[in-house]
């Protein structure tokens, strides 16, 4: 059930104007007319989607969602295949590649901030991770409609095959001796790889990475959310390639 | 009732440590003994908090919370008087401001991230903000026990003081001409003020800031969630202070 809703106004409204495949939208009888819910039924009749207004017992078996009374029954997003993505033309690039990102309040937040970023493209392994649901669609604010989702089996298979397209592989991680700011982003592909809260980016990977990277804690208490240490360090990035 | 719990291993165990007053702790009947038990059980000793075993039933009005069968019956937090603040010796630090942000999980994140930053203090308004409930201080990881939480009833009153404390200010706002990277930020104190997801910093702030900065975006697609973006501001003033 999960991965097949998206709920909540700003949601719907990005996924019609993405031209996201929608099956039906669901409005509760109970909620007030507004701008939004006029731009959404005007999105719906654009595009040929259907809309419901239905008694509020209808969003029971929803009620785990802040729905504000309206819910899109969707097709799953579509996923990215790794070896197309790798054959468009790349320049300065970034990927970021989440390996055990568990909390999807995270994954949400992660998307948005490589959207903001101009991250081209997000690698996430299909397993030990955190999926694209529900949760993950509204916490988004719709910029999962703006960036590849790229599903793999293998973290590492990924991993070597960009560095086979050479493209270089930063790793974040608390342990690092480098600071993430003394590397140079610039002129390069690159991938940032973002562990697990607590476990970190796993050791297979942290072999294979260019780049071990932390990030510097002023007081003694290390405990960055993982979209904040991402935050920081894609910023960086950003600034290194803009800054005059 | 939300202000007087804290719930969840880790919250329960940085409050101890942190030597919060802690009225009781509940333990369910129904979870199995491990390390963090045993060590919550042994610092509980130390501190002379009681603790007991109840049925999971006693759990029940706690159901909205993620708290892993353990609560602990807290005082409030002490907030900290402005004041007070102001009068203690202050050198190259940053305090910030929210501005109306509603959502208790950025509440958490921003907390944990100031504390990672060397931020001296969080202050928020009395009013149209959240508050430091048990999700805040679940979700900040016990980081709210390492800063000082400064609540005012006029944010423009507190702007006008840390001003007439020779206090800068900036301001972070979308449509802000300067970017964030293009302040420097050592060899003063200054206060960074951040705003609702929606509306921003309000007017009268901005008019009180010396400096207002947006965060660049490389994509038509401006909506960084709060806590990240003020990872971005914040580490980079970090990075102005330790880069060699």
């Amino acid at each position: 059930m999960e991965e097949n809703i998206i709920f909540g106004k700003n949601a719907v409204t990005e996924a019609l104007i993405a031209g996201r495949e929608i099956n039906k939208i669901l409005i509760s009888k109970n909620i007030h007319s507004d701008a939004k819910l006029n731009n959404i039924k005007e999105l719906a009749k654009q595009n040929g989607v259907i809309f419901q207004f239905v008694a509020k017992e209808k969003f029971l078996p929803y009620a785990q969602y802040n729905h504000q009374g309206i819910i899109a029954q969707i097709s799953p997003i579509q996923y990215k295949d790794l070896d197309e993505f790798l054959e468009e033309k790349h320049e300065n690039d970034a990927v970021v590649i989440l390996d055990g990102v568990e909390d999807s309040h995270n994954l949400g937040a992660i998307i948005r901030t490589c959207v903001c970023a101009g991250v081209a493209g997000i690698i996430i392994p299909a397993r030990r991770n955190v999926q694209v649901n529900a949760t993950v669609e509204k916490i988004s604010a719709g910029a999962i409609n703006h960036i590849p989702i790229i599903k793999v089996n293998s973290s590492v298979n990924a991993v070597q095959k960009l560095k086979n397209s050479d493209w270089w592989v930063v790793a974040a991680d608390a342990s690092a001796k480098d600071n993430y700011y003394d590397v140079n982003y610039k002129d390069m592909n690159f991938a940032l790889i973002m562990g697990a809260e607590h476990a970190g980016v796993s050791k297979s990977l942290l072999k294979l990475s260019d780049f071990v990277v932390k990030i510097p804690m002023l007081k003694d208490f290390n405990s960055l959310n993982v979209s904040n240490a991402l935050s920081a360090i894609i910023f960086e990035t950003v600034r290194q390639k803009l800054q005059k």
